[in-house]
């Protein structure tokens, strides 16, 4: 399905600056796919400050369970990422096959193990053939280049049908420094894909711990509060990482300091940037839907009710249909197990208010809240009226394009 | 859609004896539905016991309270069922319908309002013009006959392809009685109709604390135990009654009472009976799908495995593909939250070991796990390996007719 570019897709790629201290270089390896990149390497010719976030799968991959080891060392010389195999539920071939590719990365670049990092998408079950990295990896080292962002995003794709980069700058004591990243998305294809992967990448010089705290409080209302079909990857994965190459900026020691206000500001809009188009290129997805909680018990509670509205597939499929169904919106509220007053619950589709007061709206009009589902992006609000607990959630529909892809057989 | 009757539908329909003490009739009342009855009258001449279970939603609709709150009282003369109109999500223009609705009965049955239960199916935010009922439920009083079973269960239904009835026989204390039920399914149609609605009467005689005591204890392994699309109804409810008019039978006045450890099997059964029947009517369902977790911390670990397995669209699009994608069955158990450790993790499509020991079964064959998936009744097993909880769960897969059937307009 993905020589069809998704309807959603952005208009324009913006220019991607490089980064200093950073180099990349992709390769076709012939994981699985034919005619095209598939292994990525990003290169720190000096060691950058890293930090990451990871699925909660109770099943990781190899990948993850490796990315989570070596971050507590903080630093990253090399990361190896591919599309084709998720090396995900391969016992121990998935950690034989980690420690190789690591092994022929540290020789690559000539650095520690401990400072690689990986991440893998793509079938879920078959043993990942490591020594394919072994060939191509060192030659990948020599070619990398600062400039190379759109096509690091396109090496990492899977079913998504567009490359997704964003770029941000921002100021730390006076310097200008800028924030990249990519990501691929919750393409789920034949034969068993279901993986969100981000890396982003700065020239600022921010100690790990301080960065990681600024990734693990981002990632809350941005990739943490997206959903295509509210299945969990095995292998999702965000890694962030710090050169420290800006000229001139001194060193970030602690994320409470002061200075770092414009560039978490522009690394949480980055975040959201790069997780709402992950969005716009779900499954089958025609259309893209925010999601807005008010007035529940706290917010923890109205996240829970946003996802429960984004995930319902009730309502997500009466998206599809431009149907104005509001009804299935109270289902959701009341399913979510949260505290709710069905007679203080008040609905808006835009700007459409359709449901007040445990009824419908008074002035309801069905022309009008069924124009406001004719539009490619939909807002569904709910006021739960109990509290000032907020929370906003990003989905987009459920179509026969998405069974379609997922109903495929993996052969 | 529901002019194509589901491949899964039962071959045949048992003979529904009647049950003493309890008469039933049907209407064409006009809610909605045009050239069908709509209405369904159950009638106890004389009080039986009655005990429910409802929805959990918190936006429950206006008959779900007002059955909750006539519950204590124990007794029912009358029930009145009605589709094409769920009165949920009315405001105070629901309370007056089910006030208005209950009083109607009262009348034509000569019995208190707190006798009278009601259940509605069918549009979300519509208000329910009671008078409808006025006008007929003196004749149907008059007219109700016991061996109407069938004609009941096509009353309520809505999406439904089928007509849903089940009966069963036991002893209690030497003296055979029957139970009998009807249900309607989780056929969500345009507009917005998602509601499970069941009733069983049975002729034993037992008091209503005891009679609530078995349904309460039996529907967590029946219909507390199926989905069909994870998403709840404001409206769903399940009556059971005794009219105590068995022959001869001493009235049983707790549910430890020894003398009921056949009814309770014949009861579970029978619920059971009714929810697979709901599932296989679940809407687009062209495969029946049972979900077995094994081995896990405990069976309430268990249960929250299987529904994430029975939940998770990929595997559900998968079952509608054919395709025996065991990589989503580890992904579904790894996003439950419970305890589980990929490398003791073993997955079952039907006898077929697909992976174990966190990877790919050695003896792995495509086309016998194929072979499974190409049956219309499917069954998943995955063992975790970690305790000794078990649970089994009910599904159907998730076809494009799914998606067809909720994306369509409501007009």
């Amino acid at each position: 399905m993905s020589a069809t570019v998704s309807p959603l897709a952005p208009k324009s790629y913006p220019d991607m600056p490089a980064i200093k201290g950073l180099r990349m270089a992709t390769a076709a390896a012939g994981i699985k796919y034919k005619n095209r990149t598939d292994v990525l390497l990003m290169v720190f010719d000096e060691p950058a400050s890293v930090a990451g976030v990871f699925t909660r799968s109770k099943c990781p991959s190899a990948p993850v369970d490796f990315c989570r080891a070596n971050l507590s060392n903080g630093r990253a010389r090399a990361v190896v990422v591919n599309s084709g195999n998720a090396n995900a539920f391969t016992g121990v071939k998935g950690k034989a096959s980690t420690d190789l590719t690591a092994k022929s990365a540290s020789e690559a670049v000539g650095c520690d193990v401990g400072e690689v990092y990986l991440a893998s998408t793509g079938v879920i079950g078959e043993p990942l053939d490591a020594t394919k990295f072994a060939g191509v990896l060192g030659d990948m080292h020599g070619a990398a280049t600062g400039s190379f962002w759109l096509e690091a995003a396109k090496a990492i794709m899977t079913t998504d049908t567009y490359p997704k980069v964003a770029t941000r700058t921002a100021e730390i004591g006076g310097v200008t420094v800028t924030i990249n990243g990519i990501a691929k998305g919750a393409g789920m294809i034949a034969p068993d894909m279901a993986t969100m992967l981000s890396f982003v990448a700065t020239d600022a010089d921010i100690a790990p711990d301080a960065l990681q705290a600024l990734l693990s409080a981002g990632v809350g209302a941005t990739f943490n509060s997206v959903t295509v079909d509210s299945d969990t990857s095995t292998s999702d994965t965000l890694l962030l990482f710090a050169t420290g190459k800006a000229d001139g900026q001194v060193r970030v020691e602690t994320a409470d300091d002061p200075r770092l206000q414009g560039f978490r500001a522009a690394l949480n809009d980055l975040l959201k940037d790069l997780a709402l188009q992950v969005v716009r290129d779900g499954e089958g997805a025609r259309k893209m839907v925010e999601v807005t909680v008010t007035g529940a018990e706290n917010d923890v509670a109205a996240k829970r009710i946003a996802l429960s509205i984004a995930n319902s597939p009730l309502v997500k499929t009466a998206v599809a249909g431009e149907d104005a169904n509001w009804g299935r919106v109270v289902m959701a509220v009341g399913k979510s197990g949260e505290m709710a007053d069905r007679d203080r619950l008040a609905i808006w589709f835009g700007d459409v208010r359709v449901a007040v007061d445990g009824e419908r709206d008074p002035s309801y009009s069905e022309a009008a809240a069924t124009a406001v589902m004719q539009q490619e992006d939909i807002v569904i609000r709910a006021d739960i009226g109990l509290g000032h607990g907020t929370a906003t959630v990003w989905t987009c529909d459920l179509t026969k394009e998405y069974v379609a892809i997922n109903g495929d057989y993996r052969s």
